[in-house]
């Protein structure tokens, strides 16, 4: 059993945008080269989210931030702005439903997943920022 | 420390259709041999999902349902249908806020859930397939 | 390789309460003695959450309350709750979404979370209940 941690680091625009981090994280995983084991994927910053999708253009720039314009619209006032000064209070209740926090399981040194769906990185912030992820791999 | 994975078949109807899959992962569980440690199952695909509910119809035949007709409705004109043909826009979107990655301890060769606590894997899907979650043990 | 498991009591209220559940998580992973690895959070139950958030009262206590009776209100009339005479479904749709699964790696003993980034147990149940948590350090 083995295990080995990484931090990426990424500039982001923000607002809902999506990254297609699944090539950085097979490059974590080759470098490991570990056979069989679990890579967690976590999305540093409370304005973050990692999950899966099948990246194409209509679901991350349209589809994608037209669902979220629906609970956790941009424009609103909320509690959290007033409090701190923020105008991102949206940003924090769309990272909280999708969550920072990615396991999947890898098996002969490839992750398990389906043909289109790929592994994201989403910022919801509202300004352009410097962003880490911890890549950890584990197994044998 | 051992780790060992399966690969389980379903076939589903798809329309956010849940399978109650905790006998499986027990089972899983119970060929390994292992008393202590993580389960980790990952929904193979980016219309599926993985979570616990209250297996129960109510929930599982009419609230969910309901709840995600609200802000991912099937019915709607996506881009993604737009773009590619597709009918499934609504199970890409179920999927991404679900997620497909799950994780769950267990000790003593039983998984840590509450008794009315079933571990489900969705099917958001818009038509009939064949699907395949991956399920690992990784214990002691 | 290293494995433990620990289960944290908690009284809650219920209703969204969110519980900043950071360093109880902290402190398991200092007994623990493990330098790089990962902690497993789960919520046992079918009506709670883990997620991360910035614990701040606007968000914890107003923005994602009000965020969550938009599609899953705790006043409507749900099949669950006419089939079991319960009054819960909204919180069994609310932990549906969030999840009760949580990963995070550690390095040098210490969690990679942001500045403002907490660990929050969430009872969304509508009665004061108790509740258990698992934590579980796996790690070298």
């Amino acid at each position: 059993m083995k295990i080995s941690t990484q931090i990426i680091h990424f500039k982001t625009d923000g607002h809902t945008q999506m990254h297609d981090i699944t090539a950085e994280i097979n490059e974590v995983l080759e470098k490991s080269g570990l056979s069989e084991g679990q890579v967690c994927v976590f999305g540093i910053g409370s304005t973050t989210g990692i999950t899966t999708v099948e990246f194409e253009p209509g679901l991350t720039k349209t589809d994608v931030r037209e669902m979220f314009e629906k609970f956790a619209p941009y424009a609103k006032h909320y509690a959290h702005n007033a409090t701190w000064g923020d105008d991102n209070g949206a940003a924090h209740l769309r990272s909280f439903l999708v969550g920072t926090s990615f396991n999947a399981p890898f098996v002969d040194g490839r992750l398990l997943l389906g043909t289109w769906q790929q592994i994201v990185f989403v910022d919801f912030d509202t300004r352009p920022r410097n962003r880490k992820i911890a890549v950890q791999v584990m197994g044998v």
